[in-house]
């Protein structure tokens, strides 16, 4: 008898991740999943929340766990997944997060723009599906929700998910924010399948209902927190500097990494060679390039370069109204004297903006409750629930950012 | 009233750390010290354990905080500490790794090779005392031991200090490894002073032992695993050879940072600017580094350099007796045949050496019980007792490292 | 130098507690407070969460750690408090619940109705500050707030007191129930004294919305958990049964304890004597009774006896309208047919009620938030807040209870 | 298709529980296991520890919870375990304590001389097969280790036995003493049958030294406290007493519960009608005869009664060499000056005795690691290992115990 490959990793969240199945392995091999190991997952948070380190190669492993213990689950309960199934919903999730560039929700909108990190997973899936000669195709399936069980996408991406799941999870281990933790066990043990659908019983209505609580107070106590807003905001202000005044030759700008490309010939079309190079980035090359601009004679990206590195980050504010524009002129002027900058300069040093607690995912789907007389409901319509539209509507407020 | 400044920081490990002074926030802001922000605590241990990419950073505040619970708790018991003493000795462990080097076990050795981190650290103090108008002569005279209050030094420094009270506690805690928890807590409340010394209630004995063997699986399970070591050894000789071969003028070899400096014009003397210099230096550098050099044309600079990016490491193996030199001389051959190398080349990507479980700090100084009839004896004299030859005497194992 | 006498507690929830105060140690010692001992936090609870056996004892000690580090914070923000105001708050809270019985919420309507546990705790604390000659005198006026600083006895009742934070981080822990984790350690740190009232720093706001739902969830899941709710009617309904058969001299209704006088002769007036008997009254007692009616003759009596010896509980439904009474009926018809008895022994059988959320504490009083700007709001008028209608509004639900 | 019945517990320690099989619910449902809901597992430690007042019923629970896992883990290592053996060893585990009485290692001696708890177990075991028409047969042959597959009894009895797995991690858990946690999961992920023998793999050998370790400080610190120990020999004491002055018709003696036979008529044989009585007790019928006994004219009795009831215990002195007999002769004489009592009455109030660590289960077996190269050895022949003389040898301590 052959011996089957079996490694066991330590995770302080879990406890152990069991990986048993050659194609998973070889996921995790590749040096394009390697990378995530180089990316935090929570980007600055860990300025304001020193522990929030870790990577997006642990969250995704974490997400993997969860995947093994919802699959036992629904197994448990007769769910119909077969051996194929089980693999492919499993590699789909170590790959959910694959296109992510670093600091990826900040920088999604500047080195790449227009391209999505889904787009980019799944452009990154199918290059890996051919390098497996095509052991990822019912994967990729399911990843895009053309399968015909649709639990199984839902399990991936869903009110519901592991990725949400873990993410929530781990982000508030890591952070020390006990407000965000979710009965995830809990949450897993409820799972059934109901036509075809990823349901929750009845007796985990109030799991769900500090699922949602949980990723509220994880909305504004980290992901919108002041100061994490204004260091992502710092960053994208820098590499829209640099955008504006590249000019190529210009020595000091160089980087050594698939940063330049990005910043300078990109075209826009994420081809073969440009996904290579995309698949390259990791945060080194950004805190490096930041490193190298705090040298640059361009006071504007030096001031921001050397705030990032040792933060001294943007002052913000955050109200319901909008500033006045009055008011921002004012200190537009003064940070224009203060540091002996132009107006255009100064615009990088001082600005507004809104943010929104769906800047991660969207707040579209249901939640459906199977109750025990077999009726499905939407959460929001149990009775005596907290969900309602204070919780899911998206929230704007609006922020100013003023470097001192 | 002037208010107090004050700030409480999340900790996943003991829930809040919190600041309320102004030279504990000064030394805090000052870039020397976030740096450490962007030094892992645990170097490549990240590789085995995903979890463990906390900083030092993260450590050295959780030190602070321990020695805020050490104070309280002497101060109940009736030991004279006074307000300049608190403030000294918090700014003292604040500062204590703040000489830590990227990857610092492993590039010490290469990178200032005969400068010691502590020295360093010293040094900083003295850097930043300057800066700070003398507020750090009374932190810097207990970190050198020189102050007439024996026991402030030894809660920095000795058997039992709040630095191994942190790592082991924060470095269990990041890496999953649940053997190595504490009872941090307990030996906190069992620290007296005695004779103007630190010691331990006698029921604290068995916190101790615990304390004691913790230490030890932490040692063999995490920090010389055999592929923690590997890794390790990959950066050693990744830098090695980047130092063999270095030519003034060779571009590929540079890498706009201060590594460019360390491994070329140094001359071992650090002074004021090499000292600037070193402060500059982050785990980015290191990584971009060796991101550049695997794209270097010497095959055993890329080969490491790939290997290291993609997890690609040296098999090692771990024996107490040394290897036969027949049985290393034919795998260097095999080595070189494989990859079309010299018999120079292959050293760096075979070799032996010998690893000790005293690496990080020698177990030199003794943890005295205070007994309940006033009498002081060194753990390792109590009847019954754990404590004994093996887990004291250093031990030595033999290594070999393959790349294949 | 007279030994400060010092004791430390272990406490699986906050690690350790300490005493070092005389008087601390001399209410802890007496025996109206070691009967805490015995009398289980949550009562039948058990039956369902088999963790659920932690003490009342340990509550109030739990809550006289949580005064401890309050006191502290408060202090550390320039609030005044004196020794002796800091140990009268702190005998205050370890003595908050002494006057509970054994299974309070459900034995307080039928052991000593129209006596409330909070009379009792504190006709027991001017007996005991008769034994400790006065000085629990300042303790008294704190806990019936009469002291002129109402933020003590706010720390000891209140919306956010130390008796709540400590009995839902203490339910949760052992119940195993992670919804109703609170952040405590947080809430601790955000208290502050305005106008001499306990209130809430801003920044606290989500970790009181947080304590809210997690109370709320506590409420549905344990408290008001519908088989819960059934062992603590059954109980009730086996005192009625005792009571409505009593007649003197009956031997296999005696117990050999101060349940014989309750049940029997006792007049209503909790006269010293009276009280002297309550304060031996302990869970054995109930269960000992139990025990003993099992073998009575009396139908009912025996059958709900065994139920409850047994976990052979009553099914239970809840639904927000009230049952139809000819439901009832035939309910009712068919138990009397099923263990041939009387329709007045079967309406101890089969009963309909109303369950409400507010059975532990009401929700009338305000949670006020400092904001920055020294202003002052409760928590409900905040923006964009969970705290709604919902949440706060007592809700009620019809039960039935039936034994089969 | 019909429905399985399936039912989770929540666990503080574990999370949930799941039930799954209408062999064990019925075990679950029987009167001799929810018997051991009204048993403290850890007895009379509760009064060092607080929080050590969890039931035997959930100890027994969570072994079931980690053979369940065990089982999981083998069988996915290719290990042959029938739907059949899994029941019955699980079935075995559950009912593996049942003959527990209540304060079982200290009442063992003196209620029923001579009958240990294993036998009891093993004969109620047989009583319930006749109940369940042969449903246990298989789960008998297990527990009595005549199956033909010996690693299924190591499971439940063995140096890594779930039993122990579970009472060290619980008993951790509730007590609060850290030091006792040992690495379950590890330990689970580790085991393996080889030869039909069950192993731990080479990897677990640090998590098995914890595992020994924690053992070990779980007895000096917790089970062989100075304080608990006084504890459970006062209750051997008051039972001892009983009989001693046992008459009939010493009404005041009397308890109304079982108690009364097992001092009484009890002859030693335990047949069918002793069994049923003996399934009857537990600590409700000890705490209630302890009260009634305080009020007997006896005065050793109600002396050493009051003391349990008020947490007035013996106050107890641990040393290594036994008491000198003058010593011992001066104490008892001034406790019968002191409580005017005779010579006989005051050997209740002073006596000395051996303590041992073995106490509980002997160091008799072996714990095998299975090395990567095939090789089998005993964990302490295994190379710089702490498991040696000192660990594995029992401990003799002498103590004396005087009420004052």
């Amino acid at each position: 008898m052959a011996a089957i490959q079996r490694k066991i990793i330590n995770d302080p969240v879990y406890g152990f991740i069991t990986i048993n199945h050659p194609l998973i392995f070889s996921i995790i091999s590749h040096p394009y999943y390697q990378r995530l190991r180089r990316i935090k997952q929570m980007a600055m948070a860990q300025l304001v929340y020193p522990g929030a380190v870790h990577t997006r190669l642990h969250h995704s492993l974490g997400a993997y766990h969860l995947m093994n213990n919802a699959v036992i689950e629904l197994k448990s309960k007769g769910v119909d997944i077969s051996p194929e199934e089980e693999v492919a919903v499993k590699a789909a999730i170590l790959l959910h997060d694959v296109g992510h560039g670093p600091y990826s929700h900040a920088l999604e909108q500047v080195l790449v723009p227009d391209v999505h990190h889904e787009q980019l997973s799944l452009q990154i899936m199918h290059t890996l599906n051919e390098t497996f000669n095509g052991e990822l195709t019912l994967a990729i399936e399911i990843f895009t929700d053309q399968y015909r069980k649709p639990f199984l996408h839902q399990l991936i991406s869903g009110q519901l998910d592991v990725d949400r799941m873990d993410y929530l999870t781990r982000d508030s281990f890591y952070s020390g924010v006990s407000e965000g933790v979710i009965g995830y066990d809990r949450i897993l043990k409820m799972l059934v399948v109901h036509n075809g659908q990823l349901m929750i019983e009845e007796k985990g209505i109030y799991s769900v209902e500090k699922f949602l609580v949980a990723r509220r107070q994880m909305y504004w106590q980290v992901y919108l927190h002041k100061t994490v807003l204004a260091a992502e905001k710092m960053l994208v202000k820098i590499l829209e500097r640099v955008r504006a005044i590249y000019r190529p030759g210009d020595d000091a700008l160089y980087t050594q990494s698939a940063v330049d490309f990005f910043l300078g010939e990109f075209n826009g079309v994420m081809n073969a060679a440009a996904l290579d190079k995309f698949c390259s980035l990791d945060d080194h090359d950004i805190m490096h390039a930041i490193k190298r601009w705090s040298l640059h004679p361009d006071k504007a990206l030096s001031l921001l370069c050397h705030g990032m590195l040792n933060r001294q980050l943007y002052k913000t504010r955050i109200q319901t109204a909008p500033f006045e524009p009055a008011y921002i002129a004012s200190q537009l002027e003064q940070i224009s004297k203060r540091f002996h900058i132009s107006a255009e300069e100064s615009s990088y040093l001082c600005f507004t903006g809104e943010a929104t607690n769906t800047l991660y995912k969207t707040i579209d789907e249901k939640i459906n409750i199977l109750f025990k007389d077999g009726s499905v409901r939407d959460i929001s319509e149990v009775d005596n629930t907290l969900i309602h539209q204070n919780l899911s509507a998206p929230v704007k407020k609006n922020y100013i950012c003023l470097f001192r």
